[in-house]
């Protein structure tokens, strides 16, 4: 029986700190939960100050082989960021033996399978609960919690910058760039913050989430990504008034006739949803399964210590697995081949703003437009005058994204359409 | 290696046929999970129909022997419900050197431990996630994904029937016996209700979850309860307009100060908790760690499918340990000696409804008596008149339960008190 478990850990920066105090402000719980004392062996740093500041006691090296040869060394705990070396750096560490716990979502999305095989390959533990959602367990709990399940649909507010951006702009009725800029102010929102409002950070944790519900290897480019750039306040606004929130949502979905559509878009939400009500920089995830119905996970997505506790939970999962002489025990789950339904049959209603001429027929004529294509309309409400034009909101019934473009073509064609503002996807049982 | 998981099932009733239905429904997804194929072998039911009327290819028995004694079954899946004889019956099973999962919220609340320390010694799983909050995964997610923290504080909606009949008084304005008839005829509610209603179910659950959160054995006697007898709807108008809701929680705390508290009473909570959108019969449990902060579990507290979900998931995550031969991977996790906090030190804002006499100086002679225990009053308001008599509303800012048990001694002394109504805890930070 080994008296110790001992981790090699790569980085020490936001998350890789939080790593240090927890193992060290938390150390006797964490013995007693494992039955022996994880102890950070040895650190690998650019800055070896960043960990001694953390624990004086730690030792720091800047050379990662120290580490990745080292045989008494059980896990290698990667917390660098970014694909290179960080991918590198985990198969040398599978390769020789080691168990691997990261909380790199780039490189999970992108390589994911690869290192899953590789863990496989040599028995070990590859582990990543930090990667989507930060604290909020999920991973594990798709991966054990609801593995009787066949999971039909994960909706998942999982980029906690636009949803603290969303709610601003909702509760205190600001514009797009001002909330921005306070976000940024905030540390909420990076300097370039592309990947997260265009929707990119979110696709990156939808296909992991994806790949593991649905047990086939979704990829990136399977996913129909559009971010907060066009929501406008008074997209919100109509929202709250038609009793609705816009949230970014990854929505996952396996329909047994059309197939997995994976998707990241502004969503509008009846106001009742567990979903609706979770705001600021807290995420969600939505996950129903064929058995269990529906379940929410809730917490914090980011953020140094709320991440940390998902790496310590693997870190705690895999050193049990060394003294059972079991890692490896619950490996890759992708075993179906994909059936990706085509984003033009992805079916679900939708919200269209309009600026059109202020004149009598308008709404015929743009409900006749809408008509041609076989959508079929739960509400038009005329708004507000814009200058000498109208604003028109239209709520539709379930409509396939391939309907819905055609009526979008032919409502642009229409001499008194102005032009189409915004078009945001509906989630909303009662309108399919 | 193993080629299948052999499963004895002791029960066909409401779950053990839901675990009947999910195993043949998801057998494929399920064996790929797991690896091979995994088989209910054998039911012992009174009555074999109700197994062989959900799957005609089921061996039925009604000798507990036959499953106990044979060594071909690796779990044995009680779903009896009652103390006795499912108590002697995992026993006996644990003996036999065979993995037990249950669902019996009664038998671990009082004999969790006993049963833990038998696997341990045995070096066999005994799991229960189904026991607390049916479908959604907490157990689980307390001794693995939230290892690396010192839980601080739970708080569970965690009975479905006390949940609607609250939501239904809410929404529909109407008053507890109608509601309490209404959760009866469909079923959400048992011909006798009192386990429900007067929270003894509720705090069955929370033993089982405040011992895995605390690392310590909690006994039933342990928790100071409280059912919702005596929420009248006007209790509940007047939350609503002071920005609550009432929920019937089981909270328990670990201050490092005052020590362990647990109890279940109806709490008013602030509108913008995550709690407070929990309605119907949904059950949600609120868990805040030392590291992570908050985390929310939602989902179906019980019903025939969610609950066989949960036992399912234990099933596959015991097969998992059998092919990997590591029972007994994570066992009983109390090992802190407890420090209960007496109920005289507990703490927290109040809100008290009155009827007193309609004259000047009222409310002066009010706020004079709860000051002389040094109650703290956050708003003291008149609301209407009942007859010649006023009621009135007070909230407090945080008091020890000794203190307010003082001050209703005081008040009910004062002549132009006619009487305490009731006196509902809130858990409000801003109040403390």
């Amino acid at each position: 029986m080994k008296k110790q478990i001992n981790i090699g850990l790569l980085g020490a920066g936001t998350v890789g700190g939080g790593v240090i105090l927890v193992l060290k402000q938390n150390a006797a719980a964490i013995s007693h939960r494992v039955g022996v004392p994880v102890k950070i062996k040895k650190v690998y740093a650019r800055h070896p100050e960043k960990a001694t500041n953390l624990d004086p006691d730690l030792a720091v090296t800047d050379n990662v082989d120290e580490l990745l040869n080292d045989p008494e060394i059980d896990i290698i705990v990667e917390l660098m960021g970014r694909e290179q070396p960080a991918k590198d750096y985990m198969t040398a560490a599978l390769k020789a033996g080691k168990n691997v716990v990261t909380a790199n979502k780039d490189v999970i999305a992108k390589f994911g399978n690869e290192l899953l095989g590789e863990a496989a390959k040599q028995q070990k533990d590859f582990m990543f609960e930090a990667a989507v959602a930060g604290g909020i367990p999920i991973i594990r709990p798709l991966k054990a919690c609801l593995a009787a399940n066949n999971i039909t649909s994960i909706m998942g507010i999982i980029n906690g910058t636009t949803n603290y951006m969303l709610t601003k702009m909702l509760q205190n009725h600001e514009d797009f760039d001002k909330v921005l800029k306070e976000a940024q102010d905030k540390g909420y929102a990076e300097s370039d913050p592309t990947a997260d409002i265009g929707g990119l950070d979110a696709a990156r944790k939808l296909v992991i989430l994806a790949s593991i519900a649905f047990n086939t290897r979704i990829d990136l480019k399977d996913v129909y990504v559009e971010g907060i750039e066009k929501i406008n306040i008074r997209d919100i606004e109509y929202a709250q008034e038609l009793g609705y929130v816009i949230k970014l949502l990854g929505i996952a979905k396996n329909d047994p006739k059309t197939g997995i559509s994976v998707r990241v878009h502004p969503t509008m939400l009846p106001m009742n949803h567990p979903l609706a009500t979770v705001n600021d920089v807290y995420n969600a995830i939505y996950v129903t399964g064929d058995i269990v119905g529906e379940t929410m996970f809730f917490g914090k997505g980011a953020g140094r210590m709320p991440t940390a506790s998902a790496v310590c939970s693997d870190i705690i999962e895999c050193s049990r697995n060394i003294l059972h002489d079991c890692n490896g025990r619950i490996g890759c789950t992708c075993y179906e081949e994909k059936h990706l339904c085509s984003i033009e049959n992805i079916y679900s209603p939708s919200y269209i703003r309009l600026l059109v001429q202020d004149k009598p027929g308008v709404l015929a004529a743009i409900a006749s437009a809408f008509g041609s294509q076989n959508v079929s309309l739960n509400n038009v409400i005329q708004k507000k005058k814009v200058g000498n034009l109208a604003e028109i909101v239209v709520i539709t019934y379930g409509v396939s994204e391939y309907n819905l473009r055609m009526a979008e073509t032919t409502l642009n064609g229409l001499p008194v359409v102005e032009k189409i503002s915004n078009v945001i996807r509906v989630e909303d049982n009662t309108l399919e």
